[in-house]
Order: structure tokens, then C-alpha cells, then sequence
């Protein structure tokens, strides 16, 4: 599986370290048709977002109905795509703004559910890194991610370019396709700066070790945090094997901490605002029970009860773009501890066919 | 935690019988209720449907999501509560239909979407066993799906009652308010038989031996039969704290397949329909991985390939009320080999409070 000239996870460390070069590009040359497919959606004023996407965009999407439900206060959720792929649900979608996630652009069922949805009079939006691809052809508009070729078959400079794209996306359709706010702009030029910093930090790559012999692994954040704790669980399950479950902060409490125990990892997602406030009932409820508890957070304070990762200070809507960032790094330095190619994971194709 | 009069899982033994009763009396004595809320809600013709719930009775409302979009044509979703009660997002929700599902009706983060939702402008509807609960208050319309007091901490009877009231409202809605189809009449009279019928099969709980010492376990389904692999994977976890990952047949696909190996045994939901038919292919990846499979399907056939829990022939529409069925008892039964308590899981608590 390896040789000198390739090592295991040299492709996924490549991905992973190109990122704050990806949000660089992103936001210096994509950032101006973006603008333009958000003035065109803000013009035609979308009563509902319906999102639908797989995997780890399932999770980008995920992040992106957050967004358009907190910044727009527009209903956004995300839509099961059997029940127009098997089922042929023909729902009413006028006036609806349909996203599709898909780093390949190749997925059959997303493209089948787009097409549905333009014919059922939605607004359609394929956000893709494969701009002639079927999903972007199949909608009306189109954003190129423009993260240039994965190389290895987990996604990781992808789903962070997903989540800059629909960021840039939501708040231009807030500005109603007008320049942003200059804090905003201040604050999404950071984002490759601190992208390097998130990455320079070896603490995720020190606590992997820690993870060589567990059974599973949990992993939990609320709000604009849950994201992240699903996309960490994926990756540790794509690239290690692990069996990594993600709850909601709120989810956890309501029967799987029944799970939970000492020789039970617990990674939290903490960040600094109403989504990490709440997870502090949470964590003390894990250290009561005795989890092994390491917290991704900006907070010093935290390192009284737990283990940390830590990562910049940033408001909530952001962090998904760096939080991420050495849980990647974490997942990827599991899979090599355990003697697994993070590059080319056992029975992972990079396009699946669904429909 | 036992004693001989009251025998560890004697209570979740009970919840669980019951079942086919509790239909009996939700079509007996609660559908006339029911349909006077569906033609309301008929005659206010809603344009969306958002489900609010956590826990089991989230997969409650994912089977109610399908429905709403496979049945009536509308766009329907389930929420994150945070976006609400934690960022304090206010949506638009005018002519939106939203429904709150609970057992207990207590969970505070519903009651505050659900109020919310109103103020809004949304028509809002409790689904409780409480119609006394803060949430059946806080909500104009209230369904009492009068399953009786839960004896176990792990919902069953509860969640299956849910499901049949959520059936019954959304096909009233169908309907307009007038009566229903004379088959979709004689097809839900015949549930509580049916139920009887996959209750009284001993397969599920022969199986559950086989899970003694298993470290981990993987469910799957698509369409109707993916809340039941959802609430089977939560069933598990709380009861045995088995740390067990639902999938879509589709999403298992798009990468945790690289998880499943011989040791990791893997239950499938198979349907008679479209998502049982879209399940083929799954099976078939998952018999070159030489996943250890047992299939809970109707279809003989199957047996070619893997153990079958027998579950009776049903539209998919009806089948996650009588699928679960043998999937809870096997998730007690499991419970009761690892020398658990089913009835009063450690760390678990009937109302869970989080906002």
C-alpha cells in the first residue's frame, strides 16, 4: 500500500495543508461570482432553503441550514432525497432555494433531486469543486469551489471549501447581493491566517496516540458546532475504522450517555458562544459520569477538567472552518498509528452512485 | 437492580407487549380526535412541514417527514432546535405546519420552538403522550396518542404510537378532513393484528445472542425503513450501550462502508417497496465485505444470503410500525444477556432537560 516515493497519507496530509491556501483563493478569486449568484437569490427573495447533499457535504449542508435559519431567518433544513428518488415525491417547491452539496458533482440521487426541484419550480444552486459536472449542469446556478483535485479519498480541503462557500453565499444573499460589512470583511480575511495557525498546533497530533486501542469513540457540539462533531466522526470512521458516534449536546443527554463511561473518548466541540455555553451542562455531566474528555476549544479555562485542542478565538459562525482543521490531522495520524492508509481507506470509492 | 418480584426488563418486557393494544385503542378511541386536527389543518392548507423532536421520537418525526412529502406533496423537514433557542433565530413560518413530538411533552428546547413557531405565524401541533405537558400547551393543536404510562426509561410503545398518529393525521390531511380510503381503512385495522404477529415471532431474540460479545454493530435502510434503523441503533445503545451507527443504505455507501468488515455485524431493514428494492445493491456490497448480515424483511428470499427476522408483508408505508417490533426485543433481550437492567439504563432520565 505504501512505498518511499508515496507514503501512506502523504495525499490526505497534502489535502489537509492546502487549506488556508484553498480559503485564500476562494476569497480572492471566487469570491465575486459568488457575490453575483447571491444578489441574483437575495433579488428572488426564497421563502425556504432546502439543502441535499451526502457524507461529508451532508455535513457542510448541514452548517449551511444553520446559516441560512440564524443570518436570514429564512426555514432551512435538509431534504432526504429518497423520498423524490424512490418514492417520487413531487413536492411544491416554488419559491424554495435548492442547494446541492457535492464535492464530485457526480452523485446521481442529488442530480435527480435538483432536477426535480427545478421542475417543481425551485430556485436550484449546485455548489461543487467539478463545475461541469451533472449536478451543476442539472442547476440553475452554480458555485465552483475551486479546490482544486483531492488526493486522497477522505475529503478534507473540500468540505472546508464548501463551508467558505456557503458562508460567502449566505451572508452576500444577507447583504442582499450588496458589498458586505466591513467587520465581515475583516473578519473572513483572517480566516486563511488562522486556518495556518489552527494547523500549526500539534496537540491533535500528540492526543491521536491516545486513540490507538479504542473500541469507539464519541463525539458531540451544539449548534454551529454539530457539524464538526458529525464530520469528525465520519473521517475517524472513513480513515480508522473507528466506530465514532456524534450527538448533538442535547441528543446525548436524552439516552446515549447511557454509553458513555471511562474507557468511553468523548470529544467535545466548544466554542465560544450560545452553542458553546450550552455544552457546559454537558461536560459536567461527562465528568461526572468519568468520560475521558478532550474538549476543541479556545478556552484555557476548560484545561481544569479536560484535555484541549486548541484552536482560534473566533465567533461561532466561523469555527466550523477552523475547528475541523487538527481534527483532520487527528483522524489522519490514527489511521497511520493503527497501520491504515489514510489515503485509500478499504471499500471507499470517491464517487458513489445512489439513487 | 432486580429482585423476583420485578424482574430485570419486566417493565420494557410490558412496554413492548402492549404494543399491538395501544393501536387498538389509538384507531378505536384517538381517530376521531385526529381526524378533526387533519381536517383543520386541511382547510389551512399549510405549504411546508417542520418536525421538532429529539431523541426516539426524532425518528418519529422523520417517518412523519416522509410521509408529509411522499403523501401530501409538501417540502418537509425536521429543525435543529439550537438555531431557535440557542441563536435565537426567528424564521418566517407563516403557513408553515409545525410539530412537536414528544413523549413527555417536557423537553424545554421544544416547548421554546414550538412557542416560538406560533409567534411566528406557523399553525403548531403537540404529538405527546401528555396533553397536560408544557409542549401540548404551548402548541394551537394537540394529538394525545394515549399510550399510557411508559414502564421502562427506553421508549417503545410510545414511539410506536407516535408513528401510528402521525400516520392517521397525515392521511387525514390527504384526505381533506373526509373519511379515508376504504383500503387505507382496512390497511390500518389490520395493524394491531399484525403487530400481534411480528411480536409473537422468537427469531429476533435468538439473534440477540449472537450480539453478546460484539463491540460495535451497524444499521441500515432506506426510505420508510430508515427511522426504523435510526431508532434501532438508539435502542441498542441505550439499552445495551452497544455502540450502534444507523445509515441510510445510500450514505453507508458514501464511506463508512469501509467499516464494515466480518466483525462488524450489520442489521438491515429490507422492505417490500422502492426502498427495500434500493436496498439490493447495499446487501450486495455488503456480502463481498463478508459482513456478518441479518436482514429484517418479509421476503423469504433474502434467506439465500442472510439470517432473516421475519416481519410481516406490508405497503412500506406501514412497515416501521411492525419492524421495529422484534428489533426492540431484541435490543431487551440483548440487554438481558449482558446482565443490564432494560428498564433503568445507567445515566439515562425519562425528561430530559436541555435548552
Amino acid at each position: 500500500m505504501s512505498s518511499v516515493a508515496n507514503p501512506s497519507g502523504s495525499g490526505m496530509a497534502a489535502d489537509i495543508a492546502e487549506q488556508p491556501e484553498v480559503f485564500a483563493r476562494l476569497l480572492d478569486e471566487r469570491a465575486t461570482a459568488i457575490t453575483a449568484i447571491a444578489a441574483e437569490i437575495a433579488r428572488r427573495a426564497p421563502r425556504a432553503v432546502i439543502f441535499t447533499a451526502r457524507g461529508t457535504s451532508d455535513h457542510a449542508a448541514l452548517y449551511g441550514a444553520y446559516l441560512a435559519e440564524i443570518r436570514l431567518g429564512l426555514p432551512a433544513s435538509l431534504a432526504s432525497p429518497s423520498a423524490i428518488t424512490l418514492y417520487g415525491a413531487r413536492p411544491d417547491l416554488r419559491g424554495c432555494l435548492v442547494i446541492g452539496v457535492s464535492q464530485s458533482g457526480g452523485s446521481p440521487d442529488l442530480v435527480e433531486v435538483v432536477r426535480v426541484a427545478r421542475e417543481q419550480g425551485a430556485i436550484t444552486l449546485a455548489v461543487t469543486n467539478a463545475p461541469d459536472s451533472p449536478l451543476a449542469t442539472a442547476a440553475e446556478l452554480n458555485i465552483d469551489i475551486a479546490a482544486g483535485p483531492e488526493r486522497a479519498v477522505a475529503a478534507t480541503k473540500t468540505y472546508t471549501a464548501e463551508l467558505l462557500a456557503l458562508l460567502l453565499l449566505i451572508e452576500g444573499v444577507r447583504a442582499s447581493g450588496g458589498a458586505l460589512a466591513a467587520d465581515e470583511r475583516s473578519a473572513l480575511s483572517a480566516l486563511p491566517g488562522l486556518a495556518a495557525q489552527a494547523l500549526s498546533d500539534p496537540t491533535a497530533v500528540e492526543i491521536a496516540g491516545r486513540y490507538r486501542f479504542a473500541a469507539r469513540l464519541v463525539t458531540t457540539g451544539r449548534g454551529y458546532a454539530y457539524p464538526t462533531a458529525r464530520e469528525t466522526a465520519l473521517k475517524l470512521m472513513e480513515t480508522s475504522y473507528l466506530p465514532a458516534l456524534a450527538f448533538s449536546g442535547a441528543d446525548l443527554l436524552h439516552g446515549p450517555l447511557a454509553m458513555t463511561d471511562p474507557d468511553v473518548p468523548v470529544l467535545a466541540i466548544v466554542g465560544t458562544g450560545p452553542g458553546g455555553r450550552s455544552m457546559r451542562d454537558v461536560l459536567t455531566r461527562l465528568g461526572e459520569r468519568r468520560a475521558d474528555l478532550v474538549v476543541v476549544s479556545s478556552d484555557v479555562d476548560l484545561e481544569g477538567f479536560a484535555l484541549r485542542v486548541p484552536v482560534p478565538a473566533v465567533d461561532e459562525r466561523y469555527a466550523p472552518l477552523l475547528d475541523i482543521l487538527p481534527l483532520q490531522r487527528l483522524a489522519m495520524a490514527l489511521a497511520l498509528a493503527r497501520g491504515e492508509d489514510p489515503d485509500a481507506p478499504r471499500g471507499l470509492m470517491k464517487v458513489t452512485a445512489t439513487l
